[in-house]
């Protein structure tokens, strides 16, 4: 499935009007199906759907499975494909992840992480609290160590992975980055959770979890859910090209982690965690 | 509550390093509850938890239920009001709508739209299909008429009344505009999603939709989501900062939407329904 869609517009400047042909990135609707339970009774139930630009769609299924708490490890994975529909043609918009028999799914988990079982009602501090409940692997408080400099060419080195964004101008990106500045890998998607579960998902089917060498990259804002699922992965630095909210910095804040906000060329914002950063 | 979040950050330019009082948004999770049945036999039920900027959070409420299509007039809802928790306090995060009586309340329209009932799989022309559901207004395939001079000046409009973006640089906004460029008004939040839904239960509100004779901006990108949620109230012309989806035009172009691109100050693009621009 293409992530590209050709379409003709109108482009208005301000001295004329020009016909051309332009490139949107594809929004398709993608379904993840779970294959789970005993050998002689499986269960296939369809646990998801999200908006997303196709491309390295096992790894978002598996990422988001992880950052979700569903699987822990690659080796709990049997098999994954695309389903076929119910007239037998394979479609590549739902994604099948088969799961060894051994492995016990709680679907609970999926609830929304915020909701909180104390009954004192729904709150930043129980959303917080309730990421405990997600199993993180510790955070390293020693890595990384990240020089300024290094930092301030991240975004550039990450725009520059960015194939569908230089096609379409419109489409976010994670990255993932050693300390030294070198780029793992990037994923892009309409969606910057999206984003963050496909590189997550890359690095679970790398085997190379949890990711605590390392920091992430995000093209967009930094919101409660990308903290999340970074932590998640046990990635101990996030850096923003834009702001982050409230939620975010005190997630951040209660693991440790280092949150870098409004990254630019020249200049950056440290929300916490600023130990990690050399000068 | 509060929508800004005060915190002391570490600013990082090129010559010095300062700390410095900060600002962020407030993100949140809100829950909708909602109140229906006949008067002996009320169902009280969580909906909806969804992080949200705090602020219109009623309209928020209602604006969601409208897209989504629950809840169809103003006259619908009895009563608003946040709800108290499990110890007797008041809850912020917590918004009880109260339906009248009569309404009927069909749940399983909360079922993501991109679900088909075809069986023939899940894809962008089935989530589009699945709009029809909605029980969308018609569009006014006249109206608005907006001259391009006009639409360009719009964004500085936005910008000009966004109070929490001017005090924290990092959030989201939709605004509701007349035919002549007008401000109707504006909504913010850190989902893009939520901004829309913010400035359709205001309208829903204030009695006055379908907005068959104006036209919203959003400060980002145009997604499937947001062209959606705008067709639900009749507004016939969106217009965004950032770049359209393939399936927001799709979408857009089944129904006669107008569809405006990277809206600059000098520039921007059409992507359908360009009858709706004089120039």
């Amino acid at each position: 499935m293409k992530s590209i869609y050709k379409t003709t517009i109108s482009r208005h400047r301000p001295d004329r009007k020009v016909e051309v042909e332009d490139q949107l990135a594809v929004e398709e609707p993608m379904e993840i199906q779970l294959s789970y339970g005993p050998e002689n009774d499986r269960t296939q139930q369809s646990i998801s759907i999200t908006m997303r630009t196709p491309g390295h769609d096992f790894e978002l299924a598996v990422g988001f499975l992880y950052t979700e708490g569903i699987l822990s490890k690659k080796e709990e994975v049997r098999h994954i494909r695309y389903a076929e529909t119910w007239f037998g043609e394979i479609s590549e918009n739902t994604v099948l992840v088969e799961l060894e028999p051994y492995v016990e799914v709680d679907l609970e988990r999926l609830k929304r992480h915020f909701y909180t079982t104390s009954s004192c009602g729904v709150c930043g501090k129980a959303s917080i609290n309730a990421v405990h409940n997600l199993d993180l692997p510790k955070i390293n408080s020693k890595q990384p160590i990240v020089a300024a400099s290094v930092l301030v060419q991240l975004p550039d080195i990450l725009r520059q992975s960015q194939q569908l964004f230089q096609d379409t101008g419109g489409i976010h990106a994670a990255g993932l980055f050693a300390p030294s500045g070198q780029l793992v890998f990037s994923r892009e998607d309409v969606g910057r959770h999206n984003a963050v579960d496909k590189v997550v998902g890359t690095a679970l089917q790398q085997g190379i979890l949890p990711l605590e060498d390392s920091l992430i990259l995000v093209s967009g804002r930094a919101s409660f859910e990308l903290i999340q699922k970074s932590l998640k992965a046990g990635i101990p630095m996030l850096a923003a090209v834009g702001a982050p909210s409230s939620l975010a910095l005190q997630l951040a804040q209660t693991y440790g982690m280092t949150l870098v906000g409004f990254l630019k060329k020249e200049q950056f914002n440290v929300y916490c965690g600023e130990w990690r950063l050399s000068t």
